[in-house]
């Protein structure tokens, strides 16, 4: 069995309650069983809202050209901004299945709408594991008439933090420990909350992989504001992170609001929208420290850069070097190898003029090494925190990418799952 | 010791001889002593043309935009088109050494050049190895007055074949075996030869590695011709391997002719042009196959794209794409990694309409899997040349991309080369 992430929490945090949120999991036939596989939420409005009103969604999905039905049918919820209900699989991506998959998927999210008596389009269903394999809709409907959700829709329901767990242990694969993270804040004697469970570990099937993100709130927010906040926290988060740099056709991020606090005035839509930013990254780096044969967490800041997304190619060409990646791993202070992959960007660098920094103290300036910090490098690139900084003299863009080392464990992972 | 590579041949091959070549080699102090770690080789022209006239050189440097001060100085002697003398040494790159390094460079090349009593620009060096170090040239300088070359500047000199093989093994670093080629032809009573030797395994330092390939030969061509067959050689060769997709900073393809033997008609020039490919293929899928750690070759074949740039980015994607490889690796049949990866390019795509072929049997065609092939492809992933090809329904464009996998040897031999 793969060992723990050496980055896993002791315990797993205790979740702020969502007011109208409710989950109930189960363990379906297949990879993973018998423990639970398969997570099913539901969203509830405020009592005085006509029966049944969905809630609010916004989301960001995968950018590859090659994406599974659920990311499809993502895509099209998202442009409405309603929900009711979300379903997460863990093991059977559904993507490259062709007509029967898209069936598949359409017939899965029926079945619950008439358990949740809602519209179809307002089930979404999200789902990692084996590309290339088709999904059988007849567990999944036979599983969601039986699913008791906790809380039940009763007019204060308050999610138990047993559950919260539950919920992220069911939409694990081949993650080592359940992610998530949760902000709170009282405004004007009302409180608000926002919680998230994330999974991600490699990048992507068969085998499982890809990374996904359930963030769920109580406040009160059109789905355009919504979307707005998530795209931008999204950016500096779960966008800035490569474990191998293999894009998944499963990614999803998904915000979610039962609206069940008041709405926010400007001032405080600003305090959510720092908080929102501070839960995904805290996700996005328990993904990294979970990403598969992690030993190391890598943070990568390119500062000086002409432009913000010139910025972020460097970073992430350091970030996903496996020359690099390899060297953090044993420790070895191969900083040339920082040099090589900002040169291999192809974009045009003056490399007598390029600073490396290793743990924010000069290693190479001006043409020559910094023999007097060489000592204090040799030493943090030892720790399992490592921080490598270049100053490129080009401009006045930054940006971070935050990646983990390249180990024998995911080669472990990657080339023997199923042998 | 790193275990030599499963593809290496059991002997060296014999080389053709290129009249006006000659070789010496030495062993310098530092990394890899006392093997021969310098090559220095010397280029004479037909006895009838002016005494010390230079040879005729055309190259192709890396793209890279951080770049070492050998290469610097090759992109400027490539324009010229004349070279008298070339060095190549292992285990200093000479790379991000500023103004001290491209000091350290010219003094290394005047020297020799006072050897061969010729201009300084007709003395060019490859250097490989350490990225950051900076390059002591007094034991070049002691070294060269010494140097023997063989065979000695006579009328008509020929190489011994157990010279190539010394000249091949002084210029690895990370290597497990020398790498050489050869072809010759007998056209109207003229025989001319090509001849070539490289070297590759990882990408780039520090410890090693970066590939270089110089080609030797006698027919007589001005240098744009020279130039314009071997971009074309190269780019279905050096241009379509990967490793680990990282692009170093030393990277150099030389081709040299001494222009010994008679000048070649246009139908002739054909000829050699397609030598001249099958040796550069040749020399790139010895380094390929000598790639840090490799157990298999893998070629993806790229078919049916729109244009031949983007059936290049799927090959290149497919090729370096860390969870195919390790999938190659362990022998799993993980396809759904290849539709990832295809994906991951964000060129548009219709998922639908791809075809993944193993080993030329269909394996996923228009949404389905080809049940009756899977036993067939899972037998074929196993083997230790693995064919990967791509059909995407968009045109008629095509590309092939040659790559190792990924193994403990990677990851070994790059993070505790130093420990």
């Amino acid at each position: 069995m793969t060992p723990v992430s050496p980055f896993a929490p002791s315990t797993f945090p205790s979740l702020a309650s969502i007011r109208g949120l409710s989950f109930a999991t189960a363990s379906l036939e297949g990879r993973y069983h018998p423990r639970d596989n398969l997570l099913v939420a539901r969203f509830d409005t405020p009592a005085a809202t006509p029966a049944n009103t969905p809630a609010t969604l916004a989301g960001v999905t995968t950018r590859s050209s090659i994406v599974g039905a659920p990311v499809v049918r993502a895509r099209s919820a998202i442009q409405q901004g309603l929900i009711k209900g979300l379903i997460v699989n863990a093991g059977n991506a559904n993507t490259c299945t062709g007509t029967q998959g898209v069936n598949a998927l359409s017939a899965v999210c029926a079945s619950l709408a008439q358990t949740l008596e809602c519209p179809e389009n307002q089930v979404l269903m999200a789902s990692t594991g084996v590309i290339g394999e088709q999904l059988d809709p007849s567990p999944f409907c036979h599983a969601f008439p039986l699913l008791s959700f906790n809380p039940p829709n009763t007019p204060s329901p308050s999610l138990s933090p047993s559950l919260w767990e539950k919920a992220a242990t069911a939409i694990m694969t081949t993650d080592t420990f359940p992610k998530g993270s949760t902000r709170s804040l009282t405004l004007e004697n009302n409180t608000y909350a926002l919680s998230g469970i994330a999974k991600g570990s490699g990048m992507v099937a068969p085998h499982m992989a890809t990374m996904l993100a359930f963030l769920f709130t109580d406040v009160s927010l059109p789905a355009s504001r919504l979307q707005h906040l998530l795209e931008k926290a999204v950016e500096g988060s779960f966008n800035a992170i490569t474990v191998d740099g293999d894009t998944s056709t499963s990614d999803m991020v998904l915000l979610i609001s039962t609206g069940q606090s008041p709405t926010l005035s400007a001032h405080q839509e600003l305090l959510f929208s720092e908080h929102l930013q501070s839960l995904c990254h805290d996700l996005a780096l328990q993904i990294v420290g979970d990403g598969e044969g992690a030993s190391k967490i890598i943070s990568v800041h390119v500062r000086q850069a002409r432009t913000q997304e010139e910025a972020k190619i460097f970073a992430r060409s350091v970030a996903s070097s496996p020359l690099v990646k390899t060297a953090v791993h044993g420790g070895d202070l191969n900083w040339g190898r920082i040099a090589m992959a900002l040169g291999k960007t192809f974009i045009p660098l003056e490399g007598d003029r390029i600073s490396i920094l290793i743990g924010d103290r000069p290693l190479y300036q001006q043409g020559k090494v910094c023999h007097n910090h060489v000592a204090f490098c040799e030493k943090h690139v030892k720790e399992n925190r490592v921080s490598i900084t270049v100053e490129l003299s080009l401009g006045h863009a930054e940006a971070t990418v935050y990646a983990s080392d390249l180990t024998h464990g995911y080669v472990d992972i990657n080339a023997h799952y199923r042998s």
